[in-house]
């Protein structure tokens, strides 16, 4: 069991009550994470709560309820694993009702290939949730996160379900960050705020993942809350457009989770603003943008805590003949354990990037291929740039941020992919995971 | 510069001439290395020499020359690389005269994405072979493996050809493996024989390889060899379908190679048999055997050398819906940083197994698919097996030897892929190759 899985919690956020065990102090802490848990803001007509139900850790909190007011919308965008487990088939079944009026995530088992007991599990806690906030199953959606295959003892989950609703509080962030994460070795948020026709609208994101994150999508659970008024089809537009930037251009080890679930809620309570009926709306600019800036935040903090991470690694592919085209390079590059190892060695192998974009199957021409780390141009015309400055193209290498730019030379397609170093912190975490 | 490259030469085979310093002694072996190297008899029509011309190892063998005899046919297979090396431009084109008679190959810099300048290196290695063996250069066929993008000194090379004309031998063949390596921890080679017609032929392979591995092709080099008297168009068919199951079967690290190149060498100096015309040529069924079971030898070498490697992971997948869709899945399989992770740390996660199969995007019903691990069934009908257990789960994933197999029960589709675990050995030999 990984017990280095929570940053220490020195927070101005609201602690769990006494009777539930806090999260464990982490010796290990990503360095790249931010420097602390930002301040969300209450947000108008939604309830979080946690619990140290057992599921499988010990001493930590383990089981998150979020209540939300009646009539909130709901949107979400899933993994595209063939093997996709119970939650996630559950939710994406409850999806096209549109409504949400419990969210129940749990850590420590995934509930994925469960089989029938999986599901039936995912039953119980529905109907228990429901029975408990005073609603329909359909409007319970769920999450579930940890080991794959191990039957979920749920029964632990529906026994805490009817304390957690008189616990739910309006400033819980923390706390439910703290209880979804598995690996992660700090807890991710971020909020940002928006005028829609005049009215101030908040948006709250917590999110959990460092390992088995790749698109589509990042093996990563990510919840976002919102108090604006929008109907589920727009919310649902808003959200399948912004992932693409976001959640899914990120990869830390390009698998692929049976678990990953994004949803968005918009529970309508914040301060009342003109009816929106279409996402292409104008007035939905700011509101968009601002979504679009907290899960581009929340996608980064997945991948600075990669398991083992040491680097945040940008890649920028431009030039490729479309930008599907300029993806698969971009992913090629980001997915080469050549190219991730040289990285955290500090070692400015761009002969490894020329194998990345070779291997990727794309249109590529060896002579007009341009390749700068960090802004200094290290190959060019078909070979090692004239001005090529070894000290140079080590130092772009050597820090926390490294930018990696490719330009094909060939026409317009553009791609921005995000992903970390290939360490031996990976290799550690994922030679002992679940035993 | 990576020093850990070569065996203890304690071998049957003959010792490089006194003023080539022989290869280093390497305190890291693969521990899945062969016991000691294979008595390769020398073959009629191929004379090898090598040297040490210091392109850019100190104090070992680094180019290796094979004088063939008039006449020899060839074939080859190359890397599917769009930055492919200058070399594999080279010998792609003159593989259409069909003929050969001298192998030139060095070690320690790949000629890859070298520009002009590596062009022009690759014209006059091969005007100078040409020059000394009394051939015409486009009968020259090359190889180089080694650094990417750094200019290759041709001049080194150029200046040693002579010297290697006059000192082939028929039996160098340890000492031919020895100097193709880079990061390799042992040589690699193999041989067998076969009758044709009843026509004794002999087969004798050498390969380089460890990392930069991935079908199509791995980042390797091998060149066999053959007495048999074939024609270059059914050596080109029978090397063609032998790679499939050989090395376009294993896989380190999924990165494919600038410099791939494997090349079929038929001298036809051997016994004199009956003229062959077609691959499908009953009479070649034994030969073709023997060809096949000579790349896989190789290849299976390459993979148990694979960088850091402690394990060979054999991968079956069947009941696929096609052999397309089960080949896609194995190497969805082989190439899991979380499965080659898991199998390192002796963690039977087969959870993992469902993962990788579900992001690869081919047709898998979560209630049909059966995992096993060293024949013991861990998973089946969408959950745990019901005999699971544990200890011989564990003990399946313990030894040198894992064979982890998916049956997927859908269809007839079946394919084989080899790869190894990755180890903190990888990391290490990679965050630090190129300084």
């Amino acid at each position: 069991m990984v017990q280095k899985t929570i940053r220490n919690a020195k927070t101005t956020q609201k602690s769990p009550p006494a009777k539930a065990p806090g999260p464990a102090v982490s010796p290990l802490i990503s360095p790249l994470a931010p420097k602390s848990f930002p301040k969300l803001p209450p947000l108008a007509g939604v309830r979080l709560a946690t619990v140290a139900a057992g599921v499988r850790y010990k001493d930590r909190t383990d089981v998150l309820l979020a209540l939300l007011a009646p009539g909130t919308q709901v949107a979400g965008v899933f993994t595209t694993s063939r093997t996709a487990s119970a939650p996630v088939l559950w939710c994406r079944d409850k999806l096209k009702g549109g409504e949400a009026r419990v969210l129940v995530v749990n850590s420590g088992n995934a509930n994925a290939f469960t089989g029938k007991a999986g599901l039936e599990g995912v039953r119980e806690i529905a109907a228990e949730a429901a029975n408990v906030a005073g609603c329909r199953p359909q409007e319970v959606f769920m999450a579930s996160t940890g080991v794959i295959g191990e039957p979920l003892p749920s029964h632990k989950i529906t026994a805490v379900l009817a304390g957690l609703v008189t616990q739910g509080a309006a400033g819980n962030w923390r706390a439910a960050a703290d209880a979804i994460m598995t690996t992660d070795t700090y807890p991710k948020a971020a909020t940002a705020t928006a005028m829609i026709d005049g009215v101030k609208v908040t948006i709250n994101g917590i999110a959990k993942g460092s390992g088995m994150i790749a698109p589509d999508m990042a093996t990563m659970l990510s919840f976002v809350f919102t108090d604006a008024s929008l109907p589920a089809s727009v919310l649902q537009e808003c959200l399948s457009a912004g992932v693409g930037p976001s959640f899914n251009a990120i990869t830390v080890d390009s698998d692929t989770s049976t678990s990953d679930t994004l949803i968005l809620f918009a529970t309508g309570k914040g301060g009342k603003h003109t009816a929106i009926a279409k996402a292409a709306d104008k007035k939905l600019t700011q509101f968009r943008r601002a979504l679009d800036a907290v899960l581009l935040d929340l996608a980064l903090q997945v991948v600075k805590d990669g398991e083992g991470a040491q680097k945040l690694i940008r890649i920028d592919v431009t030039g490729a003949q479309s930008d599907a085209a300029a993806r698969r390079i971009a992913l090629s590059i980001a997915n080469s354990p050549l190219v991730k190892t040289a990285v955290a060695g500090n070692d400015a192998n761009w002969g490894r990037i020329v194998m990345a974009v070779g291997k990727a199957g794309e249109a590529a021409d060896r002579d007009k291929l341009k390749i700068s780390f960090g802004g200094h141009v290290v190959a060019e015309k078909g070979m090692r740039a004239a001005k090529y400055n070894e000290a140079l193209a080590t130092k772009a290498v050597s820090g926390r941020d490294v930018q990696i730019a490719v330009d094909l030379g060939l026409g317009k397609g553009a791609a921005r992919i995000w992903t970390c170093d290939l360490t031996h912190g990976y290799i550690d975490i994922n030679g002992s995971y679940r035993s």
